[in-house]
């Protein structure tokens, strides 16, 4: 179930260089992406419309690129320009292209119908590019539905456990209640916790003595995109008062590979010792390190629905913006089976009082 | 094609020790197999109620179990007693738990319904725990239908050819007939075999000189339990004498972990020279040498079928004991369908002529 | 879709020695190939007609194989001679046996009806034994589906992609046309190339300088055989003038294991130089890197089309060749389908004038 009139993350800037060929799937579609001489990236099917063989295997000719299996030629507007021993160029023998638009370090794709693709509806990942902050970009692959991964992160409550050696740290998180407040395109999740033990994470980084308030504070948007205030700081303290807090800004994004498989874009950003390489690098392990926690119960977790098909999930109450956001994807990709989806504004801000 | 309501061999007691959380598949149901602290093992369904992670990931407190991903904690009973973030628990948020029964050195578990369980049908495999006998335990997984397995058990005539030079040694034992006969839950195959060359493993052990006699006489019984007093000694000495006869008594049980996949827990206990370890290492190594082999053959022939599904396997008189084995699986999983299963009595003595 | 009623290259001679029990699926049948003690080739079913053990796995006995699961005995015409513990042996214990041939270095088998397993439709792969020309015999095992492969050696203008830096060297292989003759099981296709730059490997061997003409010439039979006459001179001389040419005869097989994979049996020989066994050896190494460079861009086609189940294929004019090969496929797998086929003559000289 896929959400199609959406922007994906399709890639990270660096994996697109000058004269990289990248050959990504996304929603069960075989995309090359590349850059035009220009340096603008560009987007079309992989699949040679001749006999299928990978474009990606092809040959940089320009902005053009030549399948190197027959010989046909595609323009970066996917139409065929060449066809080796043959006078005339049937229009049939074209391939798709894609909307693309590149933002801080992220390059997106607009896989549904391009007569929707409006820019203004790409999520302000802002801290991809920002003076203020630093951060080192990470990327995993997923073996499962982007769902399950989508899940995670919209309960927290799995910090206590999953990442009780790591970010989490004590019960404290999931004893918490979130408020869940809808936004057009996804919901608005914020978690306050207060007078809790430091993380062994933050102990590390702040050198915390005595108790902390922690405050989460994201929008989740479709198709899986994650951009989060977060921050630590004594307790005890006004809530405005920042002196002495560490202060986190992340953007993650899923992109569905297929229904079985998921792209997985990640960075969290420090607004602080701005200057100090190894601590960016230090918080880009720690997160390495806990989003291989979440790798490990979440394949588990994967491997045993896909072992007993006609088990059931019983929902809790920590569920509810998990559940929301399902709903929300349902709903959205209903309506474009149904060809009747209003185009919402591109507007994310919470316009309904909190839910939960 | 399972057979539920049946007490199946879930592992070696050495398998499950005090901090031990065994995640163990059991006809096709994720099963987590534990101790509780006064040391009774438990088996509970390995699949949390909330969102299918497994429990074997989980963390032990007390007798109960917390799953790592959002908290949830069962009792041994599968009775989900605390919810984190939420201060009541529904009875709905239970897993399901299993009769199980710890017998000599096997930990049983009755996979159907549970009000029909009854620690009288447990085969009676004395010779895992008794003073006369010794054995070293086995334990292999085999990719492929049980049936299979119970096929090769339910007919010695391989040993001629697949244990050609391990436990077989002539073509004596395919060309003499065993006497097959019904039992209440399974049947009894007994097999002599006079005057035969003794087969290599036997000539190590027994130092004999000549021909011997062989006797074979199992038990084999639902839903895969085989329990049989086997013997070699000189030939041509009276029936009753057993100077100079190595005795045996194996004990050997097919768990399906899925329809195409065995857990297979072995032994074979000898009854001569009790206090030399080398004599019970031995025949251990000659046992996996001599099960090496017909896995060897097991799987090609599983592979063979895989690969020729329209395929027919023509009857042989040698067929006989697997044939009715077969039938009664099917006769006991059929009654089971109809809600409509008789208890047998536990006993599993032969009540009636043999029928070959 | 194959073909049944024709001739399939089974092996090399040298894949079958005097004790070999070869075990090689050919369109989905799993067939053991041996030699009779006489050393004629014979091919019988390899599962067992009684439990479905692979007959590889048995032992030799004259002629005979012995089943080593439970010791039936099979004749190499398919008849069981022996049941172990049984007296008589039923007529319908037996497995199929195959029409096979040996010609050459190659061993046919007919995978059809035998009744229609005529020695004359054996396609005339002369070069495999004949004292004018020199070879290395090469074996390849793809796993896809043989057409992709047929596809690929019925459009040689991929030598201008694929083999670019190989046995291609310039466009104007595909850029110009071959001449495409119907054939009665199959087409004949003949490339001019005239005026061009030698490919890097005939530059190697043939040390021309300056333009060259190629030509190729082939007849493509079913099932799946290339039969091919090659050669490289220097341009402007006589068509008729070989003085100066490297002449080649290749001699391919492509035989279906499954529907997903192939048995690729292919040789190039060469007809100068015969002493030279470095000759032979550097032309061997050449067709390997060459037929490596078509698995890496068939295989990544395969995966693609897998990928898109329903991705269209659009015909260009290069297209001739393969698409006439996959309709008479589809044309003798529906007659045979219907049982209507006429058996076609021997021939397969031109009998129409060109279609292209």
């Amino acid at each position: 179930m896929f959400v199609k009139n959406c922007w994906y993350v399709a890639a990270w800037d660096h994996e697109v260089l000058a004269d990289t060929l990248l050959a990504r799937t996304i929603l069960d579609q075989p995309v090359l992406v590349y850059r035009r001489a220009d340096g603008t990236a560009v987007a079309i099917d992989n699949r040679c419309a001749h006999r299928g063989a990978p474009l990606s295997m092809g040959r940089r000719e320009g902005d053009a690129i030549r399948c190197m299996y027959h010989g046909l030629k595609f323009g970066a507007d996917g139409r065929c320009t060449e066809v080796p021993g043959q006078d005339n160029v049937p229009a049939r023998l074209c391939v798709r292209s894609y909307p693309v638009a590149e933002r801080g370090r992220w390059i997106w794709i607009w896989m549904g119908d391009p007569q929707r693709a409006d820019v203004a509806l790409i999520p302000d990942a802002f801290s991809l590019k920002h003076p203020d902050w630093r951060y080192k970009p990470g990327y995993l692959h997923y073996d499962t539905d982007y769902l399950l991964i989508c899940d995670n992160l919209l309960d927290f409550s799995h910090l206590s456990y999953v990442h009780e050696k790591t970010l989490g740290g004590s019960p404290n998180i999931a004893q918490s209640r979130p408020v869940v407040t809808p936004l057009p395109r996804g919901l608005n999740v914020t978690r306050d916790v207060r007078g809790t033990v430091p993380a062994p994470y933050h102990a590390r980084l702040g050198g915390f003595q005595g108790k902390v308030d922690r405050r989460f504070n994201y929008d989740f948007l479709l198709p899986g995109v994650l951009l989060m205030h977060a921050h630590v700081k004594p307790a005890d303290t006004p809530d405005e008062d920042m002196t002495g807090a560490l202060q986190f800004h992340s953007c993650q994004a899923l992109t569905p590979e297929t229904a079985h498989s998921t792209h997985y874009f990640f960075m969290q950003a420090h607004r602080f010792r701005l200057d100090d390489a190894t601590i960016t690098e230090s918080i880009y392990q720690s997160l390495c390190a806990a989003f291989e926690e979440d790798r490990q119960i979440i394949m588990a977790q994967s491997r045993m629905l896909d072992a007993t098909p006609g088990g059931q999930m019983h929902p809790i109450a920590a569920d509810l913006a998990l559940a929301r956001f399902r709903r929300l994807v349902q709903e959205f990709s209903e309506a474009e089976r149904e060809d009747s989806m209003p185009l919402p504004a591109a507007i994310h801000r919470p316009v309904h009082a909190p839910i939960a």
